[in-house]
């Protein structure tokens, strides 16, 4: 099944005349910037899910409230789709075009409105990067918490579509953690305020709803973020393991003994090489496994968290322990890291990047689960985890030029993110579900609670204009879907049964 | 406009045969525990909104979720409404029953299921009391967090319809951030789990959308929450003022220096008389305001930040500033606050606590508000807050025995609503909208908003079954409530033209 949509599963688009589409957004917004030449919309055609591409049916760019409103409005009156891109970022191909539906792009919503450091707000539109935000807000000795790896480029209205996380959110929280308000525009061009100044809102949680609503809901026209004061001190561990289910074993006792670490990540050995091949990160080329924990706060307390934190690790069978001896170590361990999906991509002609979170105490049986999973399907996984908050990155490794080798990687895929179900987990983490894995869906969720979410979708969007076929699968794709493993005649988790 | 249920307002409610429905629920349910006499009926006609009182058709108490199931399919096809209830302790009414309702009672629920010390997790059942979580959990030292006053009394089940709070919730969060996972029944009896064992969950946030929802979207059956690790060292410090201003500017300073304290509490001269007259604290009776600060954490950190913190009350013109020099002494500054609205009690024959939130730069603007509209009203106000969340419990003190008082404080009580909506916060923060707050939510909301309100509630319950007239207002309501004022002729803030 492919990540293209899919009419006769993924519901019925309407068929219409690019030009008198345009014509009609010049008539209801004049000044509106309209892409409608293939040259133009050709940019557009993906998201960070690079492998999957549609031309949209054209591309707006408004720059005033009043131009998405119009936008929404025609877009309604005519039942045509409705697709919101930030900066197109996003790994799950959430912002992916619809051959027929308007791409709406708020690149040029990029004004930091207020700063507020008393009340540790600010006030921001949503095409405004989510690194210009900290940086704005510098001066005042804040920042803004959720760091996803792209946040020199995602803008926060992605950040809120795909609630977005990053290697600091075990401590500091997902986006809907720091966000306190949010407008938005529905289908329909009428503003909506979600949330408030103050620190919770009466009624339903709709703030907490529409984060992470991949732009089903409504589109994002200004957002209220909490700011948070620079720790004055960040230390970074590393440990090295002879063993990978021991460095999994470790992560739970840490967290178990009551330390929140900033960040607490790990690599396995194909990661290690490979990133240590590209940044010389100074990473142990022979460890099967590292840990990579930092500490931050206040001096007293971070030193005591260095000594507590490592003596955790002596005990947990760390094979070597280092502490980064200054800024530029530090700076450098994070930097292998932060470049290892770059890096695993210089050791293959592709890779496939996974997202799935599974409870903490479940990552030694699962990391032998994939290996199992890697030797079945025979493609090499390097494993990056957020392993702190049991948010896994397995990069399946593979090329494309291969016959079958990517449906290989795909199936794959969706298997390692059944198993994160399987032990309690679930199929994303920080990446959305976007098209990529609207499949897996069906899996996570019963059908009694696929239709909630329709019956939620609809009481916005009762048309389903906006984003359809991403997020929320219909039920005849989970129908499908469920007959293709029934067609396969497998059990369903037969790699399991050894545990 | 009254507290009580209006079928012309609230919307029509059928009118069920006692008997019969009672023979309906015992055919379908044979051990279900159902009273239906007067007597037995009456200690449930109110929760801890005592003021207004209702006898409901019925009680059940079920024990299973089996017989949850078959109440709300009995309910469902007769269309009679279902009000569910956990201890009963809530401060907005939103456990009032109707009296042409089924009261469902989740008291007999109190199993702690599992509890998973390695993954700070417990899974109980929705009767289970707050205090009772930690109870069982201290072995392992750990605590659940959040600690309404009521904690033990109070339900988890309870304390997930309301989102509650506490003395801790400015760090440690409300429930929706300490619940992971929720088992709960639609009024048709399915069965939906909402959010997932790892730290995230796809699709849209239902189970943030669920925390806080009144009872209005489901009956929680199960419930995994969050457990934290017991801080090993906690201090308070007192800090005087002779200006109660003064001092609402000091807890902005505090969290702008970025200490999050584990508590930051604030009482006006009025309270703290009544609570040193009540508990002996040791309150010094002169003072215009104290702040109450702890500080939890490391040995080392909260040393720190107990020098930190007091060279800022200082800076701040605190007049005096004291540590708690032991255990007995730091319980004994708690014991004050958490009894100061029985202390203010004693002094008046009647109090009406209020539960209002602002951003916190706006304290010192919101308590001269406060001051004005006590004068304007002529009754006294007693002022204690969860200072560092902005969260304002404003005691209103009044006789209902003189004519008129009970309505001018139900008056005064709206209008400090009216101002805190007005600076930018909400007309709740812990106790919930309940019936209490219905018409203030015409306030807080335009009827867009309202709309979409309802559009979600009929996503789950669209023949509005499940505690119905509570939470979100009817437009028939917030057209009669905008009525009313138009009538009164006022401008809508007077009190702030002088600001």
């Amino acid at each position: 099944m492919s990540f293209m949509y899919d009419e006769a599963i993924d519901g019925p688009l309407p068929t219409v005349d690019r030009a008198e589409l345009a014509a009609a957004l010049r008539a209801g917004a004049p000044k509106l910037e309209i892409l409608t030449d293939r040259e133009d919309l050709r940019p557009f055609e993906c998201d960070g899910l690079a492998a999957y591409r549609a031309v949209p049916l054209l591309v707006v760019l408004p720059s005033t409230v009043e131009e998405v409103r119009a936008v929404l409005k025609i877009a309604a009156a005519r039942g045509v789709p409705v697709v919101a891109r930030g900066a197109g970022t996003g790994l799950s191909g959430g912002a992916m075009p619809l051959e027929k539906g308007i791409l709406l792009v708020m690149a040029k919503f990029t004004r930091i409105v207020e700063v507020d450091p008393d009340a540790c707000v600010a006030r921001v539109e949503p095409g405004v990067r989510n690194l210009a935000i900290s940086q704005a807000v510098a001066q005042h000795g804040l920042y803004y918490a959720p760091d996803p790896s792209s946040q020199i480029a995602c803008s926060i209205g992605g950040n809120i579509a795909e609630n977005a996380g990053g290697v600091h959110c075990l401590k500091y929280g997902l986006t809907v953690h720091n966000v306190l308000k949010v407008d938005m525009l529905t289908i329909d061009g009428e503003l909506i305020t979600l949330g408030s100044d103050a620190f919770d809102s009466p009624g339903f949680d709709l703030l907490a709803l529409f984060t992470g609503s991949e732009g089903m809901l409504g589109i994002v026209v200004e957002v209220t973020v909490k700011l948070l004061p620079k720790p004055p001190s960040v230390k970074v561990l590393m440990a090295s393991f002879d063993d990978i289910v021991r460095a999994g074993e470790a992560v739970a006792k840490i967290i178990g003994e009551g330390v929140i670490p900033g960040g607490l990540e790990m690599m396995d050995n194909l990661s290690i090489r490979a990133a240590e091949d590209f940044i010389h990160a100074g990473y142990p080329v022979d460890a099967e496994a590292i840990l990579l924990c930092e500490l931050d706060g206040s001096h007293d307390d971070v030193d005591e968290d260095v000594e507590r934190v490592g003596a955790l690790l002596q005990a947990a069978g760390a094979s070597d322990l280092r502490v980064a001896r200054d800024e530029a170590e530090r700076q450098r361990f994070w930097a292998g890291r932060k470049n290892a999906f770059p890096a695993v991509g210089r050791i293959t002609p592709d890779y496939y990047c996974m997202d799935g979170t599974i409870p903490r105490r479940e990552l030694p049986r699962v990391l032998t689960g994939i290996a199992a999973l890697s030797d079945q399907f025979g493609l090499r996984v390097a494993n990056v985890f957020h392993a702190g908050d049991g948010n896994l990155h397995p990069l399946i490794l593979f090329d494309a030029n291969q016959p079958g080798e990517m449906d290989r990687a795909e199936a794959l895929g969706g298997r390692i993110l059944e198993l994160c179900v399987e032990v309690g987990g679930s199929i994303t983490g920080e990446h959305g579900v976007g098209r990529e894995k609207i499949n897996q869906m069906c899996v996570q969720f019963k059908q009694g609670e696929i239709e909630y979410f329709h019956a939620v979708k609809a009481a916005f969007d009762p048309s389903c204009l906006l984003n359809p076929g991403k997020n929320i699968p219909t039920l005849r794709r989970c129908a499908e879907f469920g007959k293709m493993h029934v067609h396969m005649g497998q059990l369903k988790f037969p790699e399991l049964e050894r545990f």
